[in-house]
């Protein structure tokens, strides 16, 4: 867990005000969770493995008996956990407020989650994360204004170029039948899989022979890996994907695809994005995404700068449900906020002057806090700064602390001369 | 704690945007720090009776034995707590990070805290605080920068008229010091006094008999309070402070409140509040704010919309050096968030044409979404709703919602035609 200083917190603000901004210009609403939520529903089994990281907040008045007694039953200590991801919450929200929310609910939250991970460079305790979610809309509509909110959020960040790598778990469950691997064995083979770009073909199929999985499986699945057209990833489009796959694979899920790229492609080209051609997404076959909540696409925001992904998501529709008591599909995209405030350029917002007012010891108060208050109501930003010997050291100093002009006073003085800085 | 729909979030981020701008023209910087501290931290009895209300973190990693070895001593259970206020969180910042900030160092605080307050209205478990400090000033000038970036930040979100309360606890000591009370009753004295606005001083001075407070000192105390002069709180000034205090009270602590008062009314008719002859503070000598760890200034806001007060603050000079092992002047003033929200006129954001694009079922999504995408690359927030039977309907309740405009889609429609809505 960090502090931030104040340079990094105001490129945090601005960063999460640009993404604020954008993801409401596309139609999505804001909302708000409390931080924590009841064990019993932050360990409901939908969480994956991050339940495991969970904080969990001490039970209040527990008497010495009863921690006694929890010594058997741990989970006793405890009725309140914050938080580890946003999508858990949100589905608790959306079954609590239905009939407040309009029909098709687009949402957006943008807030911090924690796990107690082991600490490790780019992994935090924690961290804020920028989710919209449709809910209530089965069609590729959803996907495809998802994917599009997200680039243009990018780009609108500064980095244009990114792209959305795309699968669908239904093609990827179909693909392992169709090789022969067992129903049982297709979670194991999906975490192998999911070392692909880091293990390479070879590698995945020592660990999935490793592992025991059914040996004319793994033959006939190395083989198709090996094939030259399983990894040519563009252009996006009906044929690549049918290539990319083996023969056969199901229409629906196909048309599904298509359909996300033909309505992403359309969109880019009639609005942010115009002028592209290209549909920014790619398909692959092989991407996986940890979750176990995930029913049918999934998506991995990627840019050229880096080589992990800036954020991703994916369909879940069963996940609702769970808390709503009947069926509702639900799709969601997260930017990896962590990731992306760091890629951002660090320009320091232009929308006001900020002056340093380098004042002599023993300037008046009334004269001197009225000085800068005629500025601050001029539009400024303003900044009280004793004069020190080194006049120039003070003002680089504050040039580098993203100050623009600054200007000197002196008692009894009247109407301030504002410079330029550097 | 509470969850935000739609139109809540917005306008809180609304007045949080508001507030965060207004703060950061005075020259103020923003900082974060993470939600959790150190449990030995967060209960070292600088944080008053919040500390008993502290939401605390089960230790990770507890076997049965811990657990049974904990029932003696239950602080062994945890090792982390969800903060219950922004001061102890900034100390320990402050400790840690001085090296990196300026001299004097405004710092904005605009985050969450958890108390575990027994359910009431108007209190939450789950609020947010808008705190800003100075750290490094001893003068005056302190204190007159932060109440007039407070009123300005009020004014800015439409509430002008707003007035500080001011006293000084050094003035409170040396007052009831001089009516007789001895040094061991004067924090449950100070408790009574703060009651006067609810009580009057019939019931302070019965209150005080009855803790059982020196005699002679509640007689003098009681006299002193049914003085006509002794309520009467303007104009501020030197003359009217010596008139509200019994004579003969401490020069130092009446210029420095002088001062504060000549530089806020300075500010004020230079700037924010341009115009106003009147300084916008009012000296009340009964004035006490709960925590402990103030030492000299202290303050409330108030506003004549309401009779609660909707922030306030203090000088708290020992604090810090606590963590930071020396003496380090500080004053704080916190704007009570979640009171003045509800205050703030409800407004939409006017800053984009908000536009909801009615749609027939079968407009083929790559249409739909590229007009969709048109828009808001054009600079207006889309909505896309499906057509409704009861077009109108459908209509008002975007309306109420914060839309601004419509257009309707057919399939195969070219140009969309915006309408205002309402």
């Amino acid at each position: 867990m960090r502090d931030f200083l104040p340079a990094d917190k105001a490129r945090r603000e601005r960063v999460l005000a640009v993404i604020r901004e954008r993801y409401r210009a596309h139609g999505f609403d804001e909302i708000e969770t409390p931080v924590m939520e009841e064990y019993a529903r932050l360990h409901a089994g939908v969480g994956g493995d991050n339940e495991k990281l969970a904080y969990n907040v001490l039970r209040r008045g527990l008497d010495a008996d009863a921690i006694r007694a929890a010594a058997d039953d741990p989970a006793a200590l405890t009725d309140l956990g914050l938080r580890y991801d946003l999508t858990v919450p949100l589905s608790r929200f959306y079954a609590s407020h239905r009939g407040e929310l309009p029909g098709v609910f687009r949402a957006i939250q943008i807030a911090p989650v924690w796990r107690a991970e082991r600490p490790q460079k780019g992994r935090y305790r924690q961290f804020v994360q920028c989710d919209i979610d449709i809910i209530g809309d089965a069609s590729a509509r959803a996907e495809a204004e998802l994917a599009v909110a997200t680039l243009d959020t990018v780009d609108a960040l500064g980095l244009a170029g990114g792209t959305i790598r795309i699968n669908d778990r239904r093609a990827l469950e179909w693909m392992l039948a169709s090789f022969g691997f067992a129903d049982d064995e297709r979670p194991g083979v999906l975490i192998t899989i999911d070392k692909l770009d880091k293990i390479g073909p070879d590698g995945v199929a020592a660990e999935l022979r490793e592992r025991g999985a059914t040996a004319a499986a793994v033959d006939a699945f190395e083989a198709f890996l090996r094939r030259p057209q399983t990894r040519e990833h563009t252009p996006f489009g009906e044929g690549q994907i049918r290539t990319a796959l083996p023969d056969g694979a199901p229409d629906d899920v196909v048309t599904h695809l298509v359909q996300i790229g033909e309505t992403v492609g359309a969109a880019r080209g009639a609005g942010a994005g115009a002028g592209t051609t290209d549909v920014p997404l790619v398909f692959d076959p092989f991407l996986v995404r940890g979750m176990g909540y995930y029913t049918g696409t999934i998506f991995e925001l990627a840019h050229p700068n880096v080589t992990y992904s800036l954020g991703g998501g994916g369909r879940y529709d069963g996940m609702i449900g769970r808390f709503l008591g009947q069926d509702m599909p639900a799709v969601g995209f997260s930017i990896g906020f962590e990731r992306i405030v760091d890629l951002v350029a660090d320009d320091e917002d232009a929308t006001a002057t900020a002056i340093v007012l380098v004042h002599d010891r023993d300037v008046p108060l009334p004269e001197l806090v009225a000085h800068k208050s005629a500025l601050v109501a001029g539009g400024a930003r303003v900044r009280l700064e004793l004069r020190t010997k080194n006049l120039k050291a003070l003002l680089e100093r504050a040039h580098a602390n993203g100050y623009t002009a600054f200007a000197t006073v002196a008692a009894g003085q009247g109407g301030l001369e504002v410079k330029p800085l550097g």
